[in-house]
């Protein structure tokens, strides 16, 4: 089943927020086996929604829809496409029942316009909106089949995982099963991590193998196929013992882990609990560690000390240390990993300290980083980074680093 | 000038990355008075790639294709439109020694297949790439503009920013001027903000009224178009006034700005400093307020107070306090404020305590908040949030409640 991605909404072309829909369609569709070949976004505007809808049925088997089911008068998707198909539309009382109950639920009034949202196109299935109110549905006509969903991801997401993607499976009836996994580096560029396994990508066919470079990691997508779901494991099995044996030093996770989510793992696993001295990461890596549920077992806690002030009066960084070396500097990053952890008593300190641009400070250039990582019983340990990103990059990029160099040293 | 962008890469269709150069170069043009009327997103096909050129050569006059214009064997975007077009393919010099510059000046050895970047369409206006290696172009075929850029954001956004935008206006000459004005809400939904603007919106036509919900904020687009854009702006602030009258009290900024950067901006202008305490948030309100160049004049500092020991112990909150109140409440909420600016020797501090979920805390169901505000000589002021979103929605929402919060109380 080949499918296409329809977003609905000016706000896309004016760029005011990102497609995200189709993203999650997308990897949601890869992982039951369905080809995704086109995504397409079109604004509020019927005849060059219509004409996209042409294009569509021409090249794909399904069609999905996001956006343009609300209440407001620019949402037109539904009308569109009844007119296109040539099917009326229907009052679906199971859903306006949910529209009305959503608004008691709320304790709001329901304003006259939200009515239009009950209305699906005669015949289809309607696929109910469990947080939100306008409903989705699935219509097929003929060999092709439409899926309308609403377009804020919250609503959207669960709807399709729950009802979309059985709706669709069902479609599908059986086939070969189609298994994927993503290995994730970390430490190496895309363009060195391909000469390595250059002769391997050459040769692909079954399983094949997809690198891709984004936010400072390199991962690599493996996908087989076969009519048994088993053997389709033990084929990229092999080929990931292969893939490993060459650059299996900037592995670290497999799908959709991150460094963050790796290292919270490993801390909870060895119940071991950490603390941070922040400069220049201003309370990004904290940030990112208690996004993870659960992290109040791992975090005690941390500082951050964005001022010279603050890096001696509350983690007691000598003035002298300051004073002979900089902030910006491994002496700094040593006395705030070790007094982090002291002070919060925790088993692991890590501190950051460093230039995140624009501006150079204390004559190291934008992009230079310190890190100390100090764990219990061992010497604490520091690295120098010199990064060449924006401000913004340079903190995540920090993060990340200060991820491999914790992870690293719990393996030891 | 009707364009359309036409994004390549197999990655975006596997959904393991967001299309987010769709969205910034849709925000530039405009910026600049161009209409986007379509995204498309294609893989690294040729032959589908093609059909896709096809379609876009039919309905825009100008073509921006991002991404496929690296050194590995999948991309073929430069390749894909020399044959659609007619025109061969040349090694640019220029763009050859700033490739192999590239490299020096990253102590990295350049692998042979970094070459197949320098070439360019030959008879096309090279762009040239600053953050990376891939140069960008600008190709005239009869009335038809190409524009290719390279994928990672990186690069692509500070090229089309500095060359890609002034080779357009150039190609558009003179034409009617269009201004366009972005206004931010935030604490009402866009239901009840289009109720109270209907009638506004119902008979618009010049300017044009947009309202967008998104990220827990509303934004309303006014967009006038004008042969002088002296009064195109008249009209657009004549437009402001009248719905500023009904919804002022929910507007906080215009344009690209934020909640986070409009409270940096007060606090500079009025010289305050501020300290924070952050619990349930982690250090995201410190991380965003550091994410602004400059921070460091503001932010004196916080502390990540993820335990009951580290409120205690670091930002000396009262153990009877904690004991008697627990930690997620007004009491608590209001020492961690007090103490942060005590301690850092702020103006101002602020404190985030609550229940980010999944699971509830000490009676209180995810999504409890309660955030403390004290300035320097004003009595301290707690409030309390009942928030229904997901764990990292409520912690967004309440970094972002906190903003408002103090940019209110600056105001009295």
């Amino acid at each position: 089943m080949n499918a296409e991605i329809i977003a609905v909404g000016s706000e896309l072309l004016l760029g005011q927020i990102n497609n995200t829909n189709a993203r999650f369609l997308s990897a949601q569709l890869a992982s039951v086996g369905v080809n995704v070949y086109f995504h397409t976004v079109v604004g509020d505007n019927p005849s060059r929604l219509e004409k996209v809808l042409e294009v569509a049925g021409e090249r794909s088997d399904l069609i999905i829809l996001t956006g343009g089911l609300g209440p407001t008068k620019d949402d037109l998707t539904k009308e569109t496409i009844a007119k296109h198909i040539g099917v009326d539309l229907a009052l679906d009382e199971v859903a306006m029942a949910s529209i009305e109950g959503y608004f008691k639920r709320t304790n709001r009034v329901m304003t006259e316009n939200n009515r239009k949202q009950a209305l699906v196109l005669k015949g289809s299935e309607v696929l109910p909106n469990d947080h939100g109110m306008a409903p989705g549905m699935m219509f097929t006509s003929g060999k092709r089949h439409y899926m309308l969903l609403p377009g804020p991801p919250s609503e959207m997401e669960p709807m399709f995982t729950k009802y979309g993607i059985p709706a669709i499976t069902t479609k599908m009836g059986e086939q070969a099963k189609i298994v994927s996994r993503v290995l994730r580096f970390f430490g190496i560029g895309e363009a060195a991590l391909e000469t390595k396994l250059e002769d391997l990508i050459e040769k692909q066919s079954n399983p094949t193998i997809a690198p891709l470079a984004s936010e400072s990691e390199v991962t690599v997508r493996l996908t087989a196929r076969d009519q048994s779901e088993e053997h389709a494991i033990k084929l990229i099995d092999e080929l990931e013992a292969k893939i490993l044996e060459r650059v299996g030093a900037y592995f670290y996770g497999y799908n959709e882990t991150s460094l963050i989510n790796e290292l919270a793992m490993r801390l909870k696993g060895r119940g071991l609990t950490i603390a941070a001295a922040e400069s220049l990461t201003g309370g990004m890596f904290q940030e990112q560690l208690t996004s993870v549920p659960g992290a109040s077992a791992i975090l005690k806690g941390g500082v951050v000390c964005y001022s010279n002030e603050a890096k001696i009066n509350i983690v007691n960084v000598r003035k002298e240390t300051i004073e002979e070396n900089g902030s910006v500097s491994a002496a700094c990053a040593q006395e705030l990993a070790e007094n982090a952890a002291k002070l919060f008593g925790a088993d692991l300190g890590i501190s950051f300290t460093g230039v995140a641009g624009p501006e150079e400070l204390e004559g190291h250039p934008a992009g230079t980083v310190f890190i100390g990582i100090h764990q219990k019983g061992k010497p604490t340990i520091t690295e120098k980074l010199q990064l060449a990103g924006t401000r913004e990059i340079n903190r995540i990029r920090a993060v990340k680093h200060g991820c491999r160099l914790l992870i690293n040293s719990l393996k030891e």
